[in-house]
């Protein structure tokens, strides 16, 4: 069913999350696709004031709402615009207070099964590499015919 | 260290709430603490479009963000006012799609050690038994003298 | 598809367990399924020195393998006997270091779905009501016709 | 307190868990740490009857007590012999089914933490590059003075 190549461009999968999701970028477009590779795929989250906790930190919400934004993006570019992926399980661990900064989530997708795709991110303030959080996820694919 | 009767009644634990984090009442207060007890505790989200992914569903994200504060704040209920502590990991399953209502978290303590808390929340829609999402999430614990 | 009543008595479920996976038993039978209701199951695993740390701790792998045998034996209990439901995720956390004593496997049924199952154990040493370890996991459920 | 570089050498590490774990060779050695790197380790678990389930795949218990230990092995490299070092929580997505060859733990240490430490292990098996099974794992180390 999934090739380990994306199969849609990165302005074709920009263009669906605008018009599918377009409640993710209320008060300010913060999300951008900037890469998808073979089952990887790279998206970036502004720093914006509304992912913030007191001290400047972004708060865990705003970074599991990245990490799970990010890797449903990368299963759709690889299987294509499918509205209907459910997100069935996520895992978070939380490394380090990110700084007040952008946020960089690298994906890598671990299978992209015919009902499951898995994948993890690593979450990384933009222009460092420490993990600031790692996250795996479950999605369930629809049947399509 | 950390009893198993709360030591903060449900009016100091919702006034820590607002005076250390104000960001979560961002665009109408949804969140409400609705009943603390020997390990457990009970928070309210309430229905409102932020919260919302198309086809009138909860968004994951908002689930997410519920579970995280609903453990922390019975965490806080338990161990005193301690603005630190810091979650360090989060599991999630998602089981069904939640109504446009608001949602209910029960949370449980597993674990209320010197050094590290452990609980479980489950989320169900007002008014109803079916849980939608299951977290479970540990918690760092600063040293206190 | 899946009742919330299980559908197979103690005995069936037992004499099923013995015939598909006799490699549990290996060195001895430690595993029994004490009880079976309404989304719920309860598996006892005695004690025995293969499943020993030193320091006489019963070793984190066997409580995961009691967790995900247990849950297993709950869902089966409840779809009848599917031997080719696989576990896809789990998830632990480790409370307390264990007695030298049988360990109970309390379990919770959190979704019954056409694709897949999920839920919840608390592990405990036998005669205690501490948690010793918590685990969730999610089972995909083989198509039937 | 920790290094991004490991302290121990490979027959270090291989002596000191002979030493304190000895039970994980009970029925024949099938653990091997093969590789030590900055971060990194590789864990081999050689192909035993022990591990299998009816259909000659290896048993999912057999993937988590290999990467709970790799993943106790890579820590144990870059912090010293710490025999106290206790697993805190894991997290395991089963990808695919193994085939009945020997399999390779891959893990790559998130944080070195003074009380926590995180990583990630990809299993495959030998030769293979797919993933059969992921797993993070978080461990609370002992204060030492």
């Amino acid at each position: 069913m999934a090739s380990h190549h994306p199969i849609m461009t990165l302005d074709e999968l920009t263009a669906f999350l605008d018009r599918e999701f377009p409640q993710i970028h209320l008060g300010g477009r913060t999300y951008f696709v900037d890469e998808i590779g073979p089952l990887t795929a790279r998206m970036r989250m502004d720093y914006h004031e509304r992912h913030l906790r007191p001290g400047g930190t972004i708060s865990g919400p705003a970074m599991m709402a990245l990490a799970d934004l990010a890797l449903y993006a990368a299963i759709l570019a690889h299987i294509g615009p499918v509205a209907l992926a459910v997100t069935t399980s996520l895992n978070f661990n939380f490394l380090r207070k990110p700084e007040p900064r952008a946020l960089v989530a690298h994906c890598r997708l671990l299978k992209l099964g015919k009902r499951l795709a898995v994948g993890e991110v690593s979450i990384s303030s933009e222009g460092s590499a420490d993990v600031v959080c790692h996250a795996t996820g479950t999605y369930s694919i629809p049947d399509r015919r």
